[in-house]
């Protein structure tokens, strides 16, 4: 089959590969449809993964349909359209049986290697799906392939970032960041927030959030909102999904006191430094997500079905899967907001 | 100065009555600007409100301008344009410092009197409010006397049965009982909820709450809709604004198993008959909620003001207070779904 | 193999059947060491079930030793000792999906038939476990035998009863009826309750209660003791256990405004006269729990582990499987508090 | 009357100073029955507090008698018994409505002044309390005044870092620093939790923390211990005590996935090297708290009343007034865990 594979850092090419096979009585395998790029790949892509595996298949935003399962998959069927989380979780650690599921102790991300059990990912033409009863979700045929994606990865986590920081109805909600997933946080924040202002440098991702609704703002102009919207007070969430020292730090000079500060942007940062006098006289909550896919996923597809919210609004590039390496150019460039990779021939 | 008053049970009039007074130094004389009818000021029209003194002046959602204020008043200012919370409560007993206002011991609730302590109401030109300090909020000016009259009760009602019911973004929610009241809820479960039922006898009220974002049946249909929206399972939560046996039996049989019946509905029937077979098997919760303006009606306004929720859609007649008799009896024949007397001369 | 048999209502016989097999890839069987009556065992031996299949094996409580397990069971090994959750689920529905597996779509209970399919129980020599990985939990070394009896359900639901109604360090908490369930909520409301007020109208479970840490009462001085306890104000929780409309009403007289009544007493009425007046003008919750020791198992085997809880001190009778009949008759008479059947040959 | 006053930095002396008097109609006078010294006061002991005005009289944790009340006073009579919160309030800025008032935008805290508003503190015979129907609370006979100095501060404290962690029956909590606060948090956690940890280098504050409930530990060893305690998987709340550097890194280093670092010792660092890859694979929350006596001492009043909690056993030493400097002394040097003065004469 023809897959996305990473040669070696920086050299993303679609190669032809053997196709997966049902290994564990658990596992089905998927014909992908559709596929996405998120900035997670990233990582790998510019060498910042230790210990990725050369040869790994990218990808863990897909939908596709099933065409095997093994002899041990009790409720999921071929045939079925399906999503699956980024990342596979056992069911059976501590952390699952708690109702952790992204803390799973035997966790794996489906394109990457090295901080993670190998698993190949679904930028290809198949992937083998472990778990399939837990990874899996059958989709409503009311939702497109290109919204159904989101389910995997980005939508949870923006909503992630809103719901762990406790977020109610008519609160105000800061959003620092507006890539993709800054911008699923904007579009659940639009629901609960009576103001949501998005915060980015790039004029294109400002419009794209004021279109879901947010009151948009460079980064230096963000303070004078939020005081004005909160008579000076802050706001009640600031959603940080920039993944930058520089976007951490915004957001914590955002928010208001006993407010919460809501990490969603990847970072690795071993020694940012957090400014503890602030934290303790404001008596701020700094609560980072990686997001729920497996726990979040049924109320987000509700919500796409009935038409609350469409994170396809964010799509800026639809290309086949062919074309990966220029996609994955774009992507890196910020030219791109969002690509989807089709990956049935 | 002119005000309504209940001279007996079925006998509302306006008369001249004298001027309210500041009598304690906390209080404020607020004239009135519009003052609405709510469903609760029909109990003691009807002679339904044990120990009611006729003559009490009826009303407790009204807006307007503060011009006297008490020696005790630190804050509220004489021209401020406000809102009362309907009820009053003193900030010191053991339920107010424990965050519970709705429930304060000396609590007195506007327009009414016998079951609590005579407090004359603000459809009347002025209007004495104790304790203005608490009682009274100031407005923003980009908010409209009529939008404000809804923060004094029936909107933090609406909102109250949604919150209390820990209803989460991407819920199923059934409202049933589409009066002021259950259009709030309707309003409010609009910006969390994947699907919203409303259900309601009256095919205008159902149009009323449809033009809000829900989907509106009637009682018989109800339960098949909501195991449509939620493959068999039932509502996570259900609004029940009826107020009647009829709605809350069919509120109980509409949420699924570990869901919440939310009643903000007012009941008085001493003996309703609870399946509690039903309620076991299911492990209900069922939550009694009376609302609680002072503790939610500024996040509230801050929704009206960034444009939200516009509770003024479900105004049906506005009217000089001199014909408050005709609007009590369109109002107490179902005719008006929500009216607003004009008080200032 | 020896087991308890309900031959027909009234009449509990210890008979010779055949050894439970193996049937699904996810059974596994367990050498039954103890198990306990419990008050639903009532339900069926008066005949209060309906469709209850006369020869059932009784008993959903029970702790034993893994003999045997199917093909598809992963993580529950032969050798291990091991306790039953009361229900089991099947992790796949809606409910277990959102994390209610007390609510699961195919639920059954062991040692009934009738309102759920039938499934042999654990008051008998062996038992077969369905679902084995999810249903059996394996123990530790140092809790006994007879304590974890007490994770099958009575210790989590009465954990339910106090956690459901989100009672908070301080709280002050009623627990009407202090059979084993009642008994378990004591035990665990003096953990986080400033008070714990125990109503009962038999000395011997009063001083049980006392014994546990509570204050005992009986009914007809409850008022008084909340009272006194509250300045007046009620209980912040009120746990009814008793399972009775007088044990229910007299709990909602109990409680605070906006308060919660927690029901885990078996209640069956279709018609419990509901004081519906009352419970809206104290905005009281009335929530109904049977439990979830899918959940909650864990944290109380911490809990017993680190000796904090010790549920064994209600144990009143230990007795051989074979006089199982004569122990029925004990606890039907409420002459036994709790009753343990030895099960090992 | 005779005062603490901070003469200079490093300087503490027993001065005579004017009577304190009724400026505001809210203000009452207390005379101080007995006064504790608190870590907070190093602060300006050591020179480290901005702005610090020479002269300010010390102490913020007091217990007293009323003797005077301003005629706005409502609540609060002469003759009663009373402690005061250590930060006051003002009921009426956005923070106070909003229930938080321990970020009250007119806040000031007593025997402080640079970074908030002086006012005098009550290490003195007399002191001058404002908003005194806020800021007092009249004390139960039951109560010693020693125990209710503990509601002024530091058992509010204590109790915040488990309350704001979300801390649930059963879980496995560790408490790094076993100071007053730490000691607090202590005490609260053994209500709650299958296992406390406590962690501190003085053997003697680990003799404390063990006789108070917990398993103690020296820093080193504690990973271990809470390894043990969790099968691996880190702590479910760890309460940060210590205010240094190192206390919070291992505090970050003991808690579990999705877990949460509670602060409450005192920070100022403005670049703590906080490991934000740690923060993001293990979803941590961390969460600074002040401590919310007004909201909280009431429960914590009604937990010593009954005898579930008692603060007093960190009390090491008792000293007249006179000897404060002395006292100071022995409290920096870590020689006394919690000194009580005795003020009346």
């Amino acid at each position: 089959m023809k897959a996305v594979v990473l040669v070696a850092p920086g050299d993303v090419q679609v190669l032809t590969v053997p196709d997966p096979e049902i290994i564990d009585p658990g596992d089905a395998i998927v014909a992908v449809r559709e596929s996405a790029i998120c900035g997670a790949d990233l990582f790998p892509f510019h060498g910042f993964t230790p210990g990725f595996e050369n040869g790994t298949v990218l990808g863990h935003e897909f939908v596709g349909e099933v065409v095997a399962v093994g002899a041990g998959v009790r409720h999921i069927q071929t045939g079925q359209r399906v999503v699956a989380t980024s990342t596979i979780s056992d069911g059976d650690c501590d952390h699952c049986v708690a109702g952790r599921p992204s803390q799973c102790l035997s966790r794996s991300l489906f394109g990457y290697s090295g901080v993670y059990p190998r698993l190949d990912g679904g930028q290809a033409e198949f992937v083998r799906v472990p778990a399939a009863d837990r990874v899996l979700m059958a989709l409503d045929d009311r939702v497109s392939d290109e919204a159904a994606v989101f389910l995997a990865d980005v939508l949870p986590t923006g909503y992630g970032a809103i719901q762990r920081a406790g977020t109610r109805l008519g609160d105000v909600v800061a959003v620092v960041g507006c890539g993709p997933v800054g911008l699923m946080a904007v579009l659940c924040a639009t629901r609960l927030a009576s103001r949501v202002i998005a915060v980015d440098t790039i004029p294109a991702r400002r419009d794209l959030a004021e279109s879901l609704g947010a009151t948009a703002v460079a980064p230096e102009d963000s303070l004078e909102l939020v005081n004005e919207f909160t008579r000076g007070l802050g706001a009640d969430v600031v959603a940080e999904a920039a993944g930058s020292v520089g976007g951490l730090t915004l957001a914590l000079g955002l928010v208001r006191g006993r407010g919460v500060v809501s990490v969603v942007g990847a970072h690795f940062e071993p020694d940012y430094p957090l400014d503890n006098g602030h934290m303790f006289e404001r008596e701020v909550s700094l609560v980072f997500t990686i997001g729920d896919p497996f726990n979040d996923r049924g109320r987000l597809l509700d919500l796409m079905v009935s038409g609350v919210i469409d994170p396809t609004v964010v799509v800026s590039h639809r290309m086949p899967l062919s074309e990966a390496a220029d996609a994955y150019a774009l992507f890196d460039a910020r030219e791109a907001t969002k690509v989807i990779l089709t990956c049935s021939s």
